[in-house]
């Protein structure tokens, strides 16, 4: 299971033998069964981590409303935002199902870059990477209306239709679970 | 002027004297007229920018109507999407006050990070500073009310109130304009 973080660091450089061997003795690889929370809402995030395997969603309590900020799948890093301010989250990790991750702490980022210094390149263009997404989403959300949303969720991440319950994708698109469940039956239609 | 951008990455490093003078040496400051376009839809971005004095704004024509993204001030980084993608920009960039820049290219990055690499472990810390920013914002927009959105600008932003105009502001903030000027004046009614 290791392989799937140094496949993922691959994207970025091509890495040397040594530095697989630094990453596999480092990589703190983890299961969790599917439903665990590993961050409530006041915690301070002890870990980041990179999903090998499943599905977590990040949400907020408004009101006692669940409302889904993002769902990571394989090879997406998750860094919590109190991880990197030191401040108590807002948000809910939750696990949406059985997953494997990749877990990293202050503690063994500061020992990787020690032994691995290259990985500061690897990160600073992952972090640029995610700060585009990030805008782009936000972009999207505002710009888009709730079926071309919902269109561009289908072009960009189709696995995530099939395998989250609709209230959840309704949820984060902004939508109400009526009118996606309008939308769906749409296209459903058009495409008979 | 140069001192506004060593004064900025000062906040998460100390520069040694050597280190400054490369700074001041590969640092390119610019002036720009108020209502500048430093970048359209369609085109490729060349340059990033740190904002040492002014204001940009980012916005898309949708419709035909612009929407506005981001507003960005004093040692504020503008690092546009095109910029780290190499697709063409979606939306323009441009100077809403006459402004003082201090601009990147990749080549000048590359320069800086051969001669400067404590850089890298700065421009890391700003990614990720950013990532959150960037994160935290779009949270903020779904969760909240029009009204709610706007005193979270009150509280983290209050310059902008003052120095951009209130239908940019009202588009900024996914709020018609003639409801921005109802709560404005709530605000002040409640406030005599």
């Amino acid at each position: 299971m290791e392989n799937a973080a140094i496949k993922f660091i691959s994207q970025f450089i091509t890495l040397s033998k040594e530095e697989e061997e630094i990453l596999l003795k480092l990589n703190l690889v983890k299961e969790f069964k599917k439903g665990t929370i590993l961050l409530r809402e006041g915690e301070m995030a002890k870990n980041c981590y990179l999903v090998l395997k499943g599905c977590i969603r990040s949400y907020y309590l408004v009101d006692g409303e669940e409302k889904i900020a993002e769902f990571y799948t394989e090879h997406q890093p998750v860094t919590p935002v109190s991880y990197t301010t030191q401040n108590p989250s807002e948000y809910y990790l939750e696990t949406l199902e059985d997953c494997i991750l990749s877990l990293g702490t202050p503690a063994s980022t500061e020992e990787l870059i020690k032994q691995f210094p290259r990985i500061e390149t690897v990160s600073l263009l992952i972090s640029n990477q995610l700060l585009v997404n990030s805008q782009v989403s936000f972009d999207n959300y505002r710009n888009l209306s709730p079926e071309q949303r919902y269109f561009k969720l289908l072009e960009t991440r189709p696995d995530l239709c099939n395998r989250v319950p609709q209230y959840m994708l309704a949820s984060y698109l902004g939508i109400q679970p009526q009118s996606l469940s309008r939308i769906r039956r749409r296209i459903k239609e058009n495409k008979v």
